[in-house]
């Protein structure tokens, strides 16, 4: 198991006042990986459930529907010392991804995009419109950033990662993963959905401690999710889409207060 | 000019009132860059000062080390309706980018780092260590949230965009630029400065709303800015690759108090 934090020596000021002290650091290291011997991706990512942060990028990335797709995940087992970022991941005959994504997802994503009715060009085919008849009541909503909070004990201590978790209808933590990226974060806990044999997620909640930008609702559809929550703002690509695929997009989750974009029957009685 | 911000029709939950409003949000478009002919890459942005965004990236990323470098900066402009997500840069002759970036830059930035002591691998080779004598005063740094703040009227009305800030070392305000993603505020400040004659930025703080990771650290250090201040926590990653380079890295920058990960003499006068 790789370490998530690493310790080092800091200066403090504090008002007119210096003194040295030990700080901990999200540890940052980037990841390789290559799917059938191939190259697909670098990200830059906390190390740890590296293996699940890589089935689930393929999942929410398009590339892979399910986990029947995967013959074989493997990562060298690294105790102490450089080494230990490449995850390789075989697929069976059959499910091999697509040529253009062999290079790179994100210039597969883009290509020709330009000039065209920009949410069209950039989603990826696997993505299906929600049918999910998940209700969740507002305050048992209300109290998913508490629960998250105490499970985010890596957070408490760098105040550097983000998380993203699942929790059932009724506010029941399922689990979490961190990640100094909040992509990857979101990738870990899918990864770890798809390789728990939970995967779509049709009757769960996500929730992610940062903003729910186009990428974050793309990779929660990819997963069957039908209700995102964040404590931050969506951006105005997210709100879109999830209109578009019937998500429930859930933001400034904050105290007794949170705001609904889209999809408001899944969590506001009223609203069915 | 593009618009930054769109508005849309929400529903709010308040301790057991519901009701609806309109609502601000943060606009996120992709917008495509291609260098002589050729795409580079796609990032999904604020739309805004796109040429600098562009200019500012192929100079962080490492691509172009002066504006001397490039001829041409071209963008359709649109009043109205979709286009305009397209920026296109000539460079002079003789200064055409390597190959493997025209496929993509972090597949380029990631080729054949697995195994290997990270950092050596990651980090693009137009780095230079700092020789800036550059000095702030701690009330002075303590000061810069604040006028940050100040000047962002955007994150005040959304709450999802985050910003970066050149500032002198007195304290003054040079210009701020704001995105959805921080490496794209980074890079349209120092698309900005580039364009304005100020590259290197020897004599300027850099202020990033968000946490200071590796990809940052090492546009800072592109751009020839010595001291690099964040609200939040460094990566350990971007803490090697400031001390390595002798970038003055500073994090938790809030109220009367910071934490100095790197590079103390430039900011704590006992430490010289």
């Amino acid at each position: 198991m790789r370490q998530s934090i690493e310790l080092t020596q800091v200066m403090e000021w504090d008002g007119g006042a210096i003194r040295t002290a030990d700080d901990c650091l999200a540890a940052e290291e980037p990841l390789e990986i290559r799917v059938s011997g191939k190259p697909v991706t670098v990200t830059m990512r906390t190390p740890g459930h590296d293996q699940e942060l890589a089935a689930g990028l393929l999942l929410t990335e398009g590339l892979i529907e399910n986990r029947g797709q995967i013959s074989a995940i493997r990562q060298s087992e690294v105790l102490y010392g450089p080494g230990g970022n490449l995850v390789e991941i075989d697929l069976t005959a059959g499910s091999q991804i697509p040529e253009p994504s062999q290079r790179n997802l994100f210039a597969a994503s883009g290509c020709g995009l330009c000039g065209k009715a920009s949410i069209q060009d950039i989603r990826h085919r696997g993505l299906h419109r929600l049918s999910s008849r998940l209700a969740v009541a507002p305050e048992v909503l209300c109290q998913l950033p508490g629960r998250l909070r105490e499970r985010q004990r890596i957070f408490g201590r760098t105040g550097g990662l983000h998380a993203a978790a699942l929790f059932t209808p009724t506010g029941e933590l399922l689990e979490v993963r961190e990640d100094i990226g909040r992509h990857n974060a979101v990738d870990k806990i899918v990864g770890w959905a798809l390789l728990s044999g939970l995967i779509p997620l049709s009757n769960y909640v996500m929730m992610v401690s940062g903003r729910g930008g186009f990428e974050i609702a793309q990779k929660a559809l990819a997963a069957g999710v039908p209700i995102l929550a964040s404590v931050s703002a969506p951006s105005s690509l997210a709100v879109k889409l999830a209109r578009e695929f019937d998500l429930t997009l859930i933001g400034f989750l904050r105290g007794q207060r949170f705001v609904v974009y889209s999809g408001q029957s899944r969590c506001i009685p009223a609203a069915a």
